[in-house]
């Protein structure tokens, strides 16, 4: 029996995919090879990736001042590449303090620029996400759209009259989005898209320099990569095949409105019963609460343990929250199927406490 | 029916692997998830990192003084990440021009330091190894132990008085190795042990700066991943499942030295019937011939399309040459088969011509 999984990453897809993924590597299309056993750069393998750039536009609706890049090393690379790509040594970039992502980002933005926070909401624990409204002269202001262990999202991005870099793993085609706010967004797959192993990076090439003073190193360079189609050296095939499996199933659901419609429906599931269960509590302030990570705990640690055996003992997997943070995290990315999550709501309507 | 697979990589797997690889996507080991769904922090995960690093350990038999890493972003990336890791911006780096990725690991290296190159083959169009004994001042010697469009391979590595620093993607873990030699060697798994997404870094520590000048990114400083056991970021989790499959395969069939045994028969069919048959002749200089990726062409480039269609009808896939070669290259890495290749090597008697 597959169980309810809520790991918040790498985490659940939808089960079609996994077992069309799962076909597609004994035997792709009885063609006699595994699809992960081909050249990058044959023409079965190239088709796929010019579906998932098309579809990818598709789905946010991207002009083509957009490329489409797939590349290795997950966002984290990109908390580097990305600054390196945009910046001069000299440059400015602004930062929101909102937890964990965004300390991780400015620390490696930092090696690269001039990276300072605008605001913070460390004081209350990163339990909100800061209003922003001027970037103090910063080139771009980088944003984590989804914090994914303090469970905090943005619902309104800022106005401010820079770009805005995303780092957008936890919440990647789970709505529309208006683009014209954006500079860059990137995004591992294994939350919202896929398995890990491979980041969708957005670019506008409007915002991207075309000369930069250092010497960013080629296979680090967006240009490359825009050139050659994302097929300057060998990409991780199978990881985008799964990507691409996901894409088309997001299509398939009615695109990035419905993606929307089914987070927000899963996780008023979630939050109305933290709201309405005297034993426990949300730990983001209301209008920041994320759609896919919700974030909780009971009355005392103690009890989180009761809680989470009793959750396992039902077959709920992964819902454990971040070590630093403790109590609950329930991630309901685009994979996560309603009936999971009722069935976690069923439970914690039904504590033995 | 599955093909005789012939690809240059990603290339193909045992078939077992493969099979079981797909049955831990769908469920792993009955426990109700895909192996791709769950933490890279979950104990299930970290035992399998361990288990990785230890079996990399047991077959290249390392001392403590080596350091196992799973690494994001491909053999391409090290190409740049391991000078900056591994140089100031003042020293020398040797190179050996042996082709196509020679010349793209002297082009990212000398983006962060000097390098230069001792020696090269292009005037013969690559096709032998410069044999090396000076390093000239250099800080390491770079070397590609397998030239994997050129068919060029060391059989024995360069006596010199500075580690090498070896691009092993296409033949890792198909041999013992002089582990004395290396200060650092990667691979990406694609070729020989798994599917693309993942590459293998092992590190000497002893060569390894405690100190850089340069600022060297966190996430791409060794120090990081040696530290974290690769477990500082998301790694690609089903990448790893499969290599570790691979190394228990390889374990398993009896090691290296079985594995060389292996490559050495598979390499043998195939260089005694370039070399019988009048229709065909070996590109590489006897001596220097690669066991893993065996070049040759026909008579012409119109007999070359006739040979190609020919096998193309009785089951082969990817076996044309590298597009700047041409000709054809038949891949015999470590998932290859001898019955494949006594497939290939019946139909090469045979030719309809």
């Amino acid at each position: 029996m597959r169980k309810h999984n809520f790991f918040p990453g790498p985490a659940t897809l939808p089960f079609e995919v996994i077992q069309e993924a799962a076909a597609g590597l004994v035997d792709y299309n009885g063609m006699g090879v595994s699809i992960a056993e081909i050249s990058h750069r044959s023409p079965i393998f190239t088709d796929l990736v010019d579906e998932a750039n098309t579809l990818v536009k598709k789905l946010y609706d991207l002009s083509d001042d957009w490329a489409v890049l797939w590349l290795p090393g997950g966002a984290s690379s990109q908390l580097t590449v990305a600054p390196m790509n945009l910046t001069e040594p000299s440059d400015k970039i602004a930062f929101v303090d909102t937890g964990f992502w965004a300390d991780r980002a400015i620390e490696a933005a930092a090696n690269e620029a001039n990276a300072f926070f605008l605001a913070s909401s460390k004081d209350t624990n990163y339990d909100r996400i800061p209003k922003i409204t001027d970037v103090q002269g910063a080139r771009y202001l980088h944003v984590v759209s989804n914090e994914t262990i303090d469970g905090t999202q943005y619902h309104a991005f800022p106005d401010v009259d820079v770009p805005l870099v995303a780092d957008m793993t936890s919440d990647f085609l789970s709505r529309p989005l208006p683009m014209e706010k954006f500079g860059v967004i990137f995004a591992s797959a294994q939350k919202n898209f896929g398995i890990a192993g491979i980041t969708c990076v957005l670019v506008n090439k409007a915002v991207l320099p075309e000369k930069n003073s250092r010497k960013v190193p080629k296979i680090f360079d967006y240009h490359t990569h825009i050139a050659e189609n994302s097929l300057y050296h060998t990409i991780p095939t199978y990881p985008v095949y799964v990507a691409l499996l996901m894409l088309r199933y997001i299509d398939k659901q009615g695109g990035l409105v419905e993606m929307q419609r089914l987070s927000q429906q899963k996780s008023a599931l979630i939050y109305n019963e933290i709201d309405r269960n005297p034993l426990l509590k949300g730990i983001v302030a209301t209008e920041d609460r994320s759609v896919m990570n919700a974030c909780f705990t009971s009355q005392s640690t103690e009890m989180d343990q009761k809680i989470n055996l009793f959750l396992e003992q039902n077959d709920i997997v992964g819902i454990k929250g971040f070590p630093t943070k403790g109590g609950f995290r329930a991630s309901i990315y685009n994979g996560q199927p309603l009936a999971s999550v009722a069935h976690l709501v069923d439970l914690l309507q039904n504590l033995p406490l």
